[in-house]
């Protein structure tokens, strides 16, 4: 019944609040002897970690990651990879003022109705600080992905939009992404985020954004039909997020309007000579790589959305725990776009998804399919 | 490791091809008393049936819906309700043409990829024949959250797009939907529609949709943080219907282009009279009625987008399981938008999804919170 | 939260009550591609049925299973193969006398308490009724192992203790298991045992027994650190069925009165010149086939205890529903010893164990380890 | 697929190894509210800590607890609570001599089978020393259970048998077990056990033990037919814990000697006057406090056997990882019979099952049944 485990075959429990002593987890069902390096690990949570940039939130943590158990000589042993990161800058004076009020769009209403008490800390477990426990377990995963698979298996994602303003597809280059702040893969774009983040901090107020993530090098087959798909529990994955509110894979929401002819991921014999092709290619790629809930070899790409931050300095109509009418205002440290920093959180779920699925696949099957070219 | 259950305290299990012998489903972890009229059941499967209009799929299933275990004298015992739907109008012969290449945009491919073996009668378990399954599923679940919260506790849905062709809110009419073959809540938008389909099927063509569901009259504190959130959990249980490509709750896509000001869900002191509101109401519903991945006792608002039917009476390239560049072509009874019927599968879907969590809840935490006004 | 689902790769969920319409269940996570012999699972069946002799139960059914799913030409497709076995000879009337009081050492009071309800035909769902249901689900997971490890895997059992009258082991011949009606191994035992069952009845009494089961050919590596041991989901299986109350592997509860150096499952090079040993040998099996949680290669071997049949011609003290003292005295048809038909049962519940951590294992692990000589 | 959670409502995850850097575990689907006193985690600690006396092992650790998360000003929040605790006293070097070697009856030879590779730092996590995180885990459990069924609840244990020794029932005092350092209820056995552990200790030998564990004060209706009953999961989760061999419930493999009538647990009027008893008494507990697997609100009594110590200070016979033959002798820290600390453990175990199942009837039955007179 609770809900702080994440996957079946790879299982990810996390634990920790915002303002706790540390946040961690335990990664259960490891295949041994998957290489791990732990500077990976740390390398994935510091492209998470806030203070990197006057556009995300200012608060300061090393985030650094201590691994507790489960990998003896730099691999892995098969039993729980457990790690923690410890909280060494919780402030929780910073939030005596709110915790006797229901901050609105946050979790505050909710999670009191649900536990009958509330931890008012930074938001205790509800804030977003859980998600560097997601980071960290998905860059263990990702290993997973290419100890299965080769090193072709990756996981990338990048920020397509922000407050409204999309990137351009024809200016999209992944090696712009760590180059800006905001995992932008178009330059032009770049400039123009910018100021629409500091406009918004000026109008104490915040901005939405959408991520797309994709993974390659993983082969079809992945996914179990007919209620643990790959793409539901992808979307799964995806809406778990703080702050996700819409999800899509391929062609998405645009899927919808498209005609069944345009929609077509037509095959043909494959002519490219790749090992393992299964001798067919796709020519497009509207599935977003998963056909019946099943990846099809192709890439796997998704699509969240992320809602405007909402903790605003300006001041929001709300009730406190009292039933009285007041006002909320928040003046801690937080990020004018929270959609920013999701973009790591996003392939974390996403390495999460497949290596679960691997293991899952060869457990009932075997084996795996091939990758079409 | 398999993938036929859904819930975790409320668990459908579901098994079944589309030309077997039948299809069915047990449904573990009813409470036991619950009051079960096996005609609301059936009713369910009745809108989902096909054959009701020249709009979708001609095949002409009675889908009579036989309850094997699980109610005695008329109520639940608290053990399995396990039911059955007899595969009536099996027809494997029509099939026999594509038994041996990939149909483009069907599961052809990755599950043959994934199981190395192939039931090509129909689909097989890939066919959406299997939602029968979840609609009845559906109905009990629905009978829980009567049980727990009263008949004020509803699941309805509707169509709200159309080959890109949406309803207009201003036109909305939930007593439309039952008048209609489209679910549409529109009346405007119902003569629109038909010609849509008509042409789409005079052009051996096929149109995506768009379909909204909700829920009212549930109280908040349902939902397990952090990752089995209500709301992650609705996008898994709506992306694992066929053809599903996106899922958005509350403002969805759209929150991520409105500010934090905007999207605000503002809270007053309530001042409906309305008993166990918690004294409070909201000013809008940007949410959809999940905050921090927990309801908030307003209605719960997902959509989800489907893409076009995938089966075309047009020939399209693909591959046979030789290897061989050929065509494909569909002639057996297909939906031209798949999206209509999956309107009571949706509402299903959403209704398991809450009274799962609601038993979760009830486990955890001994009780519900409240909705506000 | 839900108790009718058993395993986690292959998961058996079982349905049905002793006097509804039919039993039935779903194993889901069959690996595709499993050559299924329908009529192995029915002889399974006919083993455990009732009315085989004048030592079982009169109740006189033909228990045919009728496959509903997840089979296709003789092989499984990889999804959930559904069965169902109707209820002929339910007869709810023989119930009426003791529907309003609680049967000692029956589930009656516990489970009204838990419930609040109670179908009283005939006990419901309490009935060992249900335990066809494993029985036809072991057979389909004995075929399973015999995919994976070919046709050396097998499960078999006996009854080695009756009404306290032990089998000799120099006696033991597991030819001697189908000629009687005890599955005794023992052929010196069977008139004895006639004579305890007969003298039982006319005393209007029952009998307890022990029942030994064990597995061959199958290789170490199968069970999963630390709380999944394969010991411990042995226990759990065993303990489950009806009756059952109390469980132990290898020497058991003999090895708490044993030295160290007596238990010690002593290793030497292996001699013997098969393959896949891995090169050793054990020179006794006091562990029963299972270390450190892990199968060994050995032979799993596991005993289980049965209470006598708690249904009693003879009145026992009770109370009714009301509060009222009475006696209850049954009328039914019942097995004098319940432990006789429980060895079909203890061999399912073995092979759906094993069955299913060979799955997890080739899950993580990706193969499988040896067997020694 | 792995295996280091247990409980389904109520989770532990376990984690970490004999020669790591820490042990620990999170315990997720605590209700919110429970009190939480941190000295009474290590108190069950300490009594399970080795060093105690000259009769278990001399390894000498504080195992100080440290809470991580999950608790706020003395309650849990619903979150997991996570804990851990330091390796203070590893000591690697101990273990060099057998690292290439598979110890006869440890798990050295199946895990290496199972995982392909090996940390032989003291057993690694197949060392009992991952019991200390049951012991912290369970100590929070009997916290749940007081929140739910008030102080009377508990559980409590003793070890009645050591060597084939057994304590007599005649002399029971559970007041005399925390005078000695054998958790034993007779004070005339702890001489002769005294006596028995240095005659095996001179004699380089081990010995095995039986532990009895018992929960009182809880309601009737606790456990999930049909697999997951009450007492199936008490065997799992005693069959999990380190060297136990055999588990029963109530009178146990006694049960199969005994007569229908002798066994049956009859029942009559209560005239106790105790509130809550649903009016009725039982005459005798043979169920061990667990009728078709669902508690009657007897008390739950179960016993578990343990094999003998398997490391020994002299030779005995083995084969190293060359397949050379060799001699194991054990010259680490170790309790001549480990049994003597399983005592603690079991009682933890119990809680955990408990605790988990009165959180699975809240929430699929909404509430509790009656315990006897």
């Amino acid at each position: 019944m609770p809900g702080n485990s994440f996957g079946r075959a790879l299982v990810l429990t996390g634990w920790g609040e915002s303002h706790g002593a540390a946040i961690g987890g335990a990664l259960d069902g490891m295949p041994p002897g998957v290489a791990v390096d732990i500077a990976d690990i740390q390398s994935a949570l510091d492209r998470r970690a806030p203070g990197g940039s006057r556009f995300v939130s200012q608060r300061r943590e090393t985030d650094t990651v201590e691994i507790l158990s489960g990998i003896y000589e730099g691999r892995t042993t098969g039993h729980p990879v457990a790690f923690m990161i410890a909280n060494s800058d919780a402030r929780p004076r910073d939030y005596s003022a709110i915790k006797d009020l229901y901050r609105p769009s946050h979790a505050d209403w909710s999670w009191r109705q649900k536990y009958g008490v509330r931890d008012p800390r930074g938001g205790g477990r509800s804030s977003a600080r859980e998600t560097a426990v997601r980071v960290a377990a998905g860059a263990l995963a990702l290993m997973v992905l290419r100890h299965l698979f080769g090193d072709g298996a990756s996981v990338r994602g990048a920020l397509i939009e922000l407050g409204g303003d999309a990137v351009s597809r024809d200016n999209w280059d992944w090696n712009e992404i760590p180059r800006n702040p905001f995992f932008c893969p178009d330059a032009d774009a770049v400039a123009r985020w910018e100021k629409r983040i500091d406009d918004a901090r000026k109008d104490q107020n915040s901005l939405g954004a959408i991520c797309q993530v994709e993974a390659r090098g993983v082969p079809a087959g992945l996914g179990e039909p007919v209620y643990d798909r790959l793409d539901a529990d992808i979307a799964k994955a995806l809406m778990s997020i703080n702050a996700v509110k819409g999800v899509e894979v391929g062609a998405g929401f645009g899927a919808a309007r498209m005609t069944g002819a345009d929609h077509a991921d037509e095959m043909r014999s494959d002519d490219s000579g790749k090992d393992d092709s299964g001798g067919v290619k796709f020519l497009s790629n509207n599935a977003g790589g998963v056909l019946g809930g099943v990846s099809s070899g192709q890439p796997v790409v998704a699509r969240f959305a992320l809602k405007p931050t909402s903790s605003l300095a300006r001041p929001l109509r709300t009730v406190d725990t009292g039933g009285a009418e007041v006002e909320a205002q928040t003046k801690g440290r937080h990020d004018p776009c929270v959609g920013i920093r999701a973009v790591p959180i996003g392939e974390a779920m996403l390495a999460l998804v497949l290596a679960d699925h691997a293991l899952r696949q060869r457990g009932q099957c075997g084996g795996f399919g091939v990758a079409p070219g």
